[in-house]
């Protein structure tokens, strides 16, 4: 079974390290990380590095496809070369799926088109305009669609594909071997848990921090 | 801020990642990852590569260590470079920590001797071989050390890390940031709470794959 997360310039983390953590543990599978070119990739933050084994197209048919989050995502909304591998791939895969962000991609490509998803809370409104119907739920199943809320859900999601690519016994096992009995210190994950004010602080922080990161990008698009 | 992930051959990616997703939240803070060498360094599933900006030793006294575990951890409990460079690193820290086998490391280097901790289950009796108190926590705080158990308690032990370092507010804004609202599709994720046919497929599967994985190990570092 091949799976395939297209990696970008400044995607998050933790969105593809959540699902291929849990997704490689399934017998047999291959978690592919692919990028514009092979070769050092970038995160959000620009504090982590990770290395492309290949090129997006490298992976022209995987069974399965997951589109990571990040600011990133903003400059592959109209990248043609991405819309294009992401069409092709979505139309042989088993599953098409999304953590965060990542499903302003496949909105973007078209997958999305009047289907209910889910993204990062901050963005639903975005996703809305880009087509899809976004629903605030962890997890949106919708026939071989799959998205995740925000980066962590990534997690949540792979399980449950876990279970619809095998069985329930493997998803447990593999729960089991990461360890997966979540114990947050707070109860904070949500904006419908959080209080006013942390909601209003994140807002206001990844707020700036993303214009910040969306003026680099429009100028680094315009350099070109 | 200035917080280090030393990185190794067979690392095991979440361990990292996780608390790397939550600490870089965190206003000021760097995280930087660090290898024996600076360039890529491959998980234990060989399936990631993610690359190491500098050495060990390029950050000698960081605020706060964070050693992720992986079955290349059984490989650095006699590498006294790692474990000499751990030692000082512990003198001036504020917070030294583990995730998952990361504390067979901080025993190995002594200062887990004699001190509650917490490791991946399967662990937990090399643990107490090693000269620690193993505990079956998520997340166990003794005085400036705090180790998690395995993989995915490394986000848990990072959210109470952050409210340590900074505030409760700042910590919630990170989770839901993240928007770390766990919803697992099942309730297996401790040995306490899986059915006891999927903890022994764990040890079965997992067993064997870590049989493998050390005798590759030992043939590599016969072969040094």
């Amino acid at each position: 079974m091949q799976i395939a997360i297209p990696l970008f310039d400044r995607f998050t983390a933790l969105d593809a390290v959540g699902p291929y953590q849990v997704l490689s543990g399934i017998p047999g599978a291959e978690v592919r990380f692919l990028g514009p070119e092979p070769g050092p990739i970038r995160t959000d933050n620009r504090m982590l590095t990770v290395l492309a084994e290949g090129r997006w197209e490298d992976s022209p048919r995987p069974d399965v496809l997951v589109v990571p989050g990040g600011i990133g995502t903003r400059a592959l909304l109209h990248d043609e070369r991405l819309l294009t591998w992401v069409r092709e791939a979505h139309e042989h895969s088993t599953y098409t799926t999304s953590v965060c962000t990542g499903a302003l991609v496949l909105a973007a490509a078209g997958v999305l088109d009047g289907v209910d998803a889910s993204t990062h809370w901050m963005e639903r409104e975005l996703l809305g305009e880009l087509g899809a119907c976004p629903l605030p739920d962890r997890v949106v199943e919708r026939g071989k669609v799959v998205t995740a809320a925000g980066v962590s859900a990534g997690i949540d999601m792979a399980l449950r594909l876990t279970e619809l690519l095998t069985n329930a016994d493997v998803a447990q096992a593999i729960q089991l071997g990461i360890e997966y009995d979540p114990q947050p210190p707070f109860d904070a994950g949500s904006p419908d848990k959080a209080r006013t004010e942390i909601v209003d602080l994140v807002r206001a922080v990844v707020g700036a921090r993303e214009a910040e990161a969306l003026a680099e990008i429009e100028a680094e698009v315009a350099a070109r």
